[in-house]
């Protein structure tokens, strides 16, 4: 019914995830309506980005596939010293648009999530133990998610770190409310969280 | 922060219509850690799409270029003595899931709106009426959006016909509950429709 070369942009753009047919239209009726250039602009950046991206063999954050390290641990103003630990390359972003830390990133590349069979083998975890050593770090700090397997993770690795008998300070974010929630809309576990970790003002 | 090709990736499906900072993000690392393949096949469908189609001469629906009329038209099983008419191409899609409609259409190509500048001259409200003459319409279906603009524009459209004074029939897509849809959830207006065009069982 749609000419086939729409039909088409339907198509791929509801590959996206979370884009059923009905967002895949839109999208790509808007893009019919806009100036053709935005959607040249959106096919070239797409065409072959993959190789252009590579992982950081130490941080495992992704970068350029022409740098050799992570501009975020090469970068002589970080302090290796302190390591972040995140679930994915993207969680480092979220992190560094506060401006408030300056040490390093290790990117664990998942989460241990056994129905989805991925076990701490998969996840960088022998490579973020060798570099406490290699780097002397005093801290690890980890930001793994609120999720349940982000919160399983964090237990693990914190037993690893421990196992492995490095002389590093493990951990981990804050939990607590978030700015501009009222107490009664906090949930129960956020509340248990905020007393216990409840501060000398 | 990022590798320059996936910021870029960022940008360019942050210009996508509801699509922000986050969602782009989401979409783009989705992107990245999938088969290169169908980030190649997203970028092949946008890369000239826009040449392959045009608009039907007659019902302003889109087809393919080397398409002189709409499939929906120049086919012979379907009754050009009816016409639908739709504001947007992709209006007809949705009628058309029906399969419960074997007439034409005649896509308006948007609505009065005076806050964004169009006004009746920019729809193709002419050509809909040299259309009815041509093709001897028994009824015009007037199946604007519920919106404000698509009423105003339906009311506006069914006093241009009648001062045509076109020997034509023209009706309106009913107003009633939607399926699914409980008494007490359906607005006023809806149940004042509803109740209006209430039908003998």
């Amino acid at each position: 019914m749609l000419p086939e070369a729409l039909q088409s942009v339907i198509d791929t753009l509801g590959r996206l995830p979370g884009v059923g047919a009905r967002t895949a239209e839109r999208y790509a009726y808007f893009l019919l309506k806009s100036d053709p250039h935005i959607s040249q602009q959106i096919s070239a950046s797409l065409s072959d980005f993959h190789s252009s991206i590579k992982t950081c063999p130490v941080t495992f954050a992704l970068i350029n596939s022409d740098q050799e390290h992570s501009p975020l641990y090469s970068d002589p103003s970080r302090d290796k010293s302190t390591i972040l630990v995140v679930e994915e390359p993207l969680d480092v972003l979220a992190i560094e648009r506060t401006h408030g830390y300056k040490g390093t990133y290790h990117v664990l590349g998942g989460v241990i999530s056994p129905i989805d069979g991925i076990g701490p083998d998969q996840l960088k975890i022998r490579e973020l133990i060798k570099r406490i050593t290699d780097d002397k770090a005093k801290e690890v700090i980890i930001a793994t998610n609120a999720s349940v397997e982000g919160e399983s993770t964090a237990i693990f690795l914190q037993r690893q770190l421990k196992d492995a008998d490095l002389d590093v300070k493990v951990t981990r974010l804050a939990r607590g409310i978030p700015i501009g929630v009222d107490l009664e809309y906090a949930d129960q576990i956020t509340l248990t969280h905020a007393l216990e970790g409840r501060q000398v003002i």
